[in-house]
């Protein structure tokens, strides 16, 4: 039989009828962890890419455009950035991106899943590209609710990179009225929540409408704003919550003074950036004005 | 063997390492014209497909994500709006939407491939929604560039819809000084020439920026916009090329008072949606900013 | 995007974890009939191919190595060939291979789906060559079980080219005691009934298994016979019945002796591949001879 | 995105528009030695698999369909089994078939890729069964043509389960009229040398044939046999040579004899089996018969 180049291929679905097919050049690691399958890879266009539960996490050749855009327009919101709680995050670029701010004195993260850190610090140090080191650095491993429950610390930003609320993801109960009350209690004054929220596909926005929906009836402010994400294959969308921020007016020159605060260079993100991120094309704010069920 | 719901599928690579497969539900012409491969096929998340030499032009789910792009900001910022002319554009949606404005007078659309405008009238209707049957529609089967040097018509929006400069396109001799030239000399003073042009993905836009490249050579304002189209499974850019007009800095209240004028709803495009396609992402605006080649 | 060469594929499942892919070249019919799925296609390697319900039936390439292997080895075998009848066999090669002894004076073809043999006569005349055509062939679209019921003729050889007794196949009410009764009865002394009879592959024999165990009690001779189909993927077994000819054991000499009769030349059966046919490896000699359930 | 159960597949080109895919269960290693990309997996039909440069080259399901018909027939035809020498055969299933017969001294085994042989005994003690431990193996990691050359050993029995005969394999090298005069200055009297000769399949055997052609120049007897190999997805093909032995007109009882004397019980091979192999269809008997080129 003649000889294959590309003999092995990570296969996410979309749908029963709609797969993407990577070629996989390194298995790093195949296994599972207590809580979930985890994979490591890598492949020749995304390089390294983290998949839990069949699902693409993040890729190193495109992780700044979802990590910055997870962080900063939160951080740049937020009146104070002193204190910044992480819920999940376990490949460490959340916090990495985090601790590019000078103002920021301690980021905690809390992650269920110690394989995941572990594999991430060994594997794929390009995303905390050392921040799992730094001082400010409080990485915890445990379940975010329980560490909200036993913590009364209150943060400027809270920024949860959990998987969606799908029924077979550890994550499931992390969505629901009484961890949005939780959550909110431990939001300071002037504080920014921000969370991924799924996908704005043009077939496919139910879901993160009905996220925007459910956090409406908490926050005064609640703003979607996503991005093609191309190791999801999809856009994908998060929301910004807050009584007092309305993360989706920031001015343009204000996003960019924040951002000249920052270490090192951004990738993604800057004031115009951030105005591409809010405004939203009309059939998703058709989605989001239309009435619809809460969780 | 056990019955197998998705047996046939339309598989298209965007890289040797990279496949995006469909499953197919009909096939509703395969074959070849005189010019190129030729599909028509439907799949369950995006509907109807036109592929040309394996590569997907529009599918019926998203399509007007697209067609909205190519046509309206290049006519929102056009000085006149009487005499458009589109190169290429067989399915009949972007003729659809250049008609939409009622103070188009004449749409020319020329087209070489006779058998994709056919089949799109028998199988995709959807597309132009009666818009080939229009008066004001010109449809012409022909070489775009020879009826250029025939007619000395001047147009106040010229909309190219052709493939994308790749070697083994029938529209390669389109990307070059001399067409360059000819174009301009048969648009209208304030008139706008719109080109879709290549895809912005993070790790894919070289030939997008030599087009820019290469455009600006000729015209005084030549203006990136892009947006990711699902079917294609990438961001896809465009060019808005002008002397007189900045289409990136069109207003969106203008945008919307040209949108007004309409006829029937958009899906995608308005004033906010125009403001996210031309704000442009730090790395995309770092790409088109530096040196590099040009045709 | 880059040019795909081969961008529709036929995919054929196996098993949950195991497919097979065959670029598609052409698609000549992909439909429904009152019956089942139907789709002509034809790929680089097999040719055409009928496909029913996602399994392949047969292919230009290598349907001789099947069809002269459920029709020879009884036809050999059986004391008198002047009236033979085809269960199923939609394509006409059952057919041609029988009408190629001259000692068959009639040939009766019982197939309930007539758009089959249709698509057949249309797209794959080198399946029945002409033998639809025959003065000896008698073509019945309807219920082979009805057929039998109304008529009382008896055959010296009775083929059975239905698809296996699978849960959503149409010929299941084909498979039960009171069939095997109904065409035991329409079998003339010396007469051989045989049965295309699954997969005897390494580690899915259980239903071809089953199939014997349970026709052993209605005969006294119930040999097993198998060869590798390629469009089949895997090893293909054919069950030969009858209460006086005990078609395994009949003499390669005899064999060749009967093949001298055909018209035309063989491709793949003659004295040499009949001993192969039904020399049997242990393993399946091993599971044939242990207990198991009956239908 | 929804959860996805096989994310991970093998793909193996028999063509470049025929694949089958295997969905991985769990990837041991991935790498490459010295010689080639080497690869163990398990996948949920066929257990763990053998993958060099993209080839399967055995599947724990089956490979004693391959490794005893690879052994037997050349052992049950020697005249003298005491010494035996394998070319190739890392796994160390061919070894542990060899030390099955008790009247074998001594098998020198020499496989040039140490990797594979470390890999096997790590990751695949099934196939060796304990065979690597016993005092008659004589495990060599070398060049199989330098260790003949330096040892001018006579043996019973040569076995060669090197990759066939392609340009991109390490064992290109092996297959000259000069190697062919060294193995059979190695053969002893009365000897048999055996070799893996690729597949028989019905549109594929011209390498077979000339494999063939070219050995019928230095043996007397040069008998083909073959058999499906489902995890090679085709027929495969072996050739077996002597001066002195007919092995295709071994007698089944003289077979079984032989198989007697086997320690422990075989999956596949017996006399019934050996008839099997050896008696081949029409197609490869024509096929063989004619002329053509050789090596």
């Amino acid at each position: 039989m003649p000889k294959t180049e590309n003999w092995q291929w990570y296969v996410e679905e979309s749908a029963p009828t709609e797969a993407h097919h990577h070629a996989i050049e390194n298995v790093y690691f195949s296994g599972r962890s207590d809580f979930q399958q985890v994979a490591v890879i890598s492949t020749p266009v995304f390089g390294k890419m983290l998949i839990l539960d069949g699902d693409t996490q993040s890729s190193q050749g495109d992780e700044k455009i979802y990590h910055e855009t997870l962080v900063h327009p939160a951080m740049a919101g937020a009146a104070d950035r002193s204190e910044v709680l992480i819920l999940g995050g376990g490949e460490g670029a959340t916090l990495r991106e985090v601790l590019r701010h000078p103002g920021v004195k301690r980021c905690t993260m809390v992650d269920i899943d110690g394989l995941v850190v572990d594999l991430s610090k060994k594997y794929l140090p390009e995303w905390a590209n050392g921040a799992f080191d730094e001082p400010r650095a409080n990485v915890v491993i445990g379940d975010a609710l329980a560490y909200m429950r036993e913590h009364d610390e209150r943060y400027g930003v809270i920024i949860s990179d959990l998987t969606e609320p799908l029924e077979d993801s550890p994550s499931n109960i992390l969505f629901n009225e009484n961890v949005f009350r939780l959550i909110k209690s431990r939001l300071a004054d002037g504080g920014v929540y921000v969370l991924q929220a799924s996908t704005a596909a043009f077939n496919n926005y139910s879901l993160h409408c009905k996220m925007s929906r459910t956090l409406r009836r908490h926050y005064k402010y609640v703003t979607s704003f996503f991005t093609f994400v191309p190791a999801f294959d999809t856009d994908w969308a998060f929301l910004a919550c807050s009584d007092t921020v309305d993360v989706a007016g920031l001015d343009p020159g204000a996003v960019d003074a924040y951002g000249k605060n920052l270490r090192g260079e951004s990738f993604f993100y800057d004031g115009q950036t951030h105005r591409r991120l809010f405004s939203l094309p009309l059939y998703l704010r058709r989605a989001l004005a239309a009435d619809g069920p809460v969780f």
